[in-house]
């Protein structure tokens, strides 16, 4: 690649527009909720389905992020989109409400790094104006589809994590349109797999393929982690970041005061969900929300962001595969 | 976007540096037997279940091109590969064996269209070097998951196509690597809803996906059909490449005598699928070895190919969802 083995960088500054993020009530309810752009009171967002809601979450977001750059939808070349049901039904069917030609992306919860890498691509190589990058889960349709009917009321158990509710979408565009905030180069993931079978255990699953993107990263660009003023890992949770730092660790990288996770971010210790949120909504929510007004008021001038997927599906668990990871790590610098 | 509404334009010749597909044994019963580069015996390729076996098909269809080009997977930089199973698992757990650097796409049995498009402008940007481009499907893991258990022995309707076993992937890499087949340019499909509800009419779901697509197509190049030696839809089947065709003409575009469909071709009259074949394997095996082979003898110099998907999920349709196409056209000519 054009930045070393795994990471690419871009010459021409693609920059953020603007990025909308749109939770659930419990999310609202959590430390960040004066960074949201929107909450909904009820999670059902008035419709007759989750799934159904979730497609409206997913398109309020795109809607949202396409009005707070002050463009209009014909502005938008692409929108580049995913989510964690089967077939991203979610991604897909909000695609047709817009009449924008859409790229359907997979990576689980790391499917947002994704959408930003490919969008930031295609826009500094030329071939689109603008790109809406997107991505959402909801709880309850997450729940259903990977675990058990809700009505059963099962326990969590210590190590599982708490799919958010929630979409988020930013806008990419050209160098020179008035923002200051550039993707300035981003490593694609690996499919990484230490054996983990426990699918109430993401956070594990998902740490050594955050690990492994980070440090190639940061061998790629030859960068020390102070280079950055966070870096920001998508949903490893309490137990799985405490890995992840013990994985860079034992590479010599020291990066403990430099880390934040957007799952431990989203929810409060009273929440009920010690170790976090997660979901392919997690990442861009916090990201939408929290880091971009940050770097926007200029108090974050470098954050590499890592969203995290584990690649299962409930068959896959079923024939006894185990539960590989991947993360894609995007780095975003403020200019003067 | 640089070439019109929808459409790219790449620059600096991305090529096709070998092609390589992998097909049940069904399909090696069709008139392309003599094209494919290897035919299995049974379609459980060994494996304890079939989607193990369509994932090690996925993985002998990358394996294979790789070798075909004569390189070997660290000359490879990205991996960007899709299936129709949920959450991807037949392509993230190949690339888990590959050690390269992994993007996952989903857009149904159009999937193949799009893993070309991103994997020619990253390279045409100069961001990799070469892209695997890899899809797969398999008849019994597809039945299963959308349809019936394979036990019921469930009659198909008229209007249903035979899932096509079979994987197929295109190495793409930059000009002057030696070929003289080139991506030329490509058009993002849009999600165009026709109101189809009937999940064995898949060929009426996506024909109009594949017209607005060719049509958008022709009008941002300026071309008229007789550029292209033949327009190459993925599965539309014989009723969809119908309407397909049915729709162009109402547009004044006669392609009626330039048309061929993957899903027509795989299989003969006599195999009992009337409609013909589908999947995300379908215009990859087609395409990787019929149209590759007559476009590096000579006999063809221009094709567009134009995969098709129909986005539903079983919950979709069981939430009374029409189901929405979309259709990704990407440009191949030869030089002398």
């Amino acid at each position: 690649m054009n930045g070393g083995k795994q990471t690419i960088y871009f010459r021409n500054k693609p920059s953020v527009l603007s990025g909308y993020s749109i939770v659930g009530p419990k999310e609202a309810m959590g430390p960040l909720d004066p960074y949201f752009h929107k909450r909904l009171r009820k999670d059902d967002f008035g419709q007759k389905s989750y799934e159904k809601a979730e497609c409206k979450l997913h398109m309020s977001a795109i809607s949202g992020a396409i009005i707070a750059a002050g463009l209009s939808p014909t502005d938008i070349d692409v929108n580049i989109g995913g989510d964690l049901l089967n077939q991203i039904i979610t991604s897909s069917f909000s695609a047709r409400e817009l009449d924008i030609p859409f790229i359907g992306m997979y990576s689980a919860c790391s499917t947002f790094g994704q959408a930003l890498i490919i969008g930031a691509a295609l826009i500094d190589g030329g071939y689109v104006r603008r790109a809406a990058c997107s991505t959402s889960s909801h709880f309850s349709t997450a729940e259903r589809q990977y675990r058990y009917p809700l009505e059963l009321g099962t326990q969590m158990t210590p190590t599982s994590q708490w799919t958010v509710t929630g979409a988020g979408c930013t806008i990419l565009g050209k160098a020179g349109e008035g923002s200051n905030i550039f993707v300035e180069s981003a490593t694609i993931g690996k499919v990484i797999d230490f054996g983990i079978s426990d699918a109430n255990n993401m956070g594990a699953a998902m740490a050594p393929a955050a690990a492994q993107s980070v440090l190639q990263h940061l061998k790629d660009t030859g960068r020390d982690v102070s280079y950055y003023d966070y870096i920001v890992t998508g949903d490893l949770g309490v137990y799985g970041s405490r890995l992840f730092l013990e994985l860079l660790e034992s590479e010599g990288v020291h990066a403990a005061e430099r880390h934040k996770d957007c799952g431990e971010m989203i929810f409060d210790k009273k929440q009920r969900c010690p170790q976090g949120g997660s979901g392919a909504g997690c990442s861009s929510v916090v990201f939408n929300a929290y880091f971009l007004y940050q770097m926007r008021v200029g108090s974050i001038k470098r954050i590499l962001l890592v969203p995290t997927g584990a690649l299962l599906s409930k068959l896959s668990s079923l024939q006894g595969e185990t539960i590989p990871g991947i993360a894609n790590a995007v780095s975003f610098v403020v200019e003067e």
